[in-house]
């Protein structure tokens, strides 16, 4: 199953189109579900999605649109405008619990303001979302990110993207890449470090990466 | 002195222009050089600044362009394409030797790729840029980025920008916020956070951080 979660950010609604379209056929798979976070109920509204899911304040949508979303939406959690997390931390553990095999799909995190892009990006990193991580992936249309834990990992290459980057989030330890053009055997990184621009080797649509301690972020991306 | 670095990431080229006055104003001070990174030499040209520098492989710049870039520029270092530090960090070393006493201001460095974004953030963190940290800044039409060691700060308000978020990059000991609507006492952070949305006081152009560990991000941003 592929569950689509639209929050506040931009992103280009015909990527958006193509990429679902892209991942039905990818996985062979027809089930999903769309939810919007916010700003991003008005988005999935706009592209004239479904919407599964609608949660958030609402504080910035108006009443009028607020209410077409409420008619369109199969089910809604409204949430208090003061509180301790974030609306996409909460819709989150929403998508978790309601869907908790699915491959989750974030749009509309990764453009705009950069702190709230920080803020994604450390919020996925909880500890809460650690059973569901491996299938957490933010994507706008130049940029594709997914989160890795200490381990093993195998990352396919997205046709749409170019390069691929490893971003450390922490310092690393036993850092080994294979099947790309710039490999590393056991590499040590005291401090965080950005790998970028590395690529899949030609004519290889997959790769492994593995380490022993830290966070990672493995980026595909293109200019 | 301020020094106005540009990458190759997009930006507003009026909201720049605006910027570059509205410093001249603030520090009374119209000493300046403008310093432009790869494609970022282009953009001071299609702007019709003055380029004192131009750092990069240029690669990415037809050789026309290069050969425009050339004659303008009072200075160039030509890099060569296959490198260990990417050609901002190699920029950011050179402005640092040739302009020590300087306020940076980079453009072009946070929108585009989330993998240059994240890149850029963690050099300017190296230990090699610690003497000059304090006067970094990152900036686009919706984001301000100063970067924190431990210790104490002032942040002051930038007119344009609403909001000001503090987004811990490792965990945090003893953060407090003083001068803001959402402050803080001597908290603690185990696991990297993003705390966002927060806002100065009305009437206050400056607030007070101060903490023990870690590293931390100032963004001032608007949606």
């Amino acid at each position: 199953m592929q569950v689509y979660l639209i929050g506040s950010g931009p992103f280009d609604p015909d990527f958006f189109k193509g990429y679902v379209e892209r991942q039905k056929v990818a996985h062979n798979d027809s089930e999903t579900a769309f939810v919007g976070v916010d700003l991003g109920a008005k988005q999935l509204l706009d592209m004239d999605f479904p919407i599964d899911l609608a949660v958030g304040d609402f504080d910035s949508i108006e009443d009028k649109v607020y209410q077409q979303v409420a008619k369109k939406a199969a089910s809604i959690e409204k949430l208090e405008p003061m509180k301790d997390e974030t609306d996409t931390e909460h819709a989150l553990g929403s998508v978790a619990d309601l869907y908790p095999n699915a491959r989750y799909h974030l749009f509309g995190m990764l453009g705009g303001r950069v702190d709230h892009l920080l803020s994604n990006l450390w919020l996925i990193y909880q500890e809460r979302f650690a059973p569901i991580i491996d299938r957490v992936h933010l994507v706008e249309e130049n940029n594709a990110v997914s989160f890795l834990r200490p381990g093993q990992h195998q990352v396919d290459r997205l046709k749409e993207m170019k390069y691929l980057s490893f971003v450390a989030m922490t310092p690393i330890t036993g850092l080994t890449l294979k099947n790309v053009v710039y490999p590393l055997d056991n590499y040590q990184m005291p401090t965080p470090l950005a790998l970028i621009s590395n690529e899949f080797l030609p004519g290889q649509n997959t790769m492994k990466i593995a380490f022993s301690n830290g966070l990672i972020l493995a980026i595909q991306a293109r200019d």
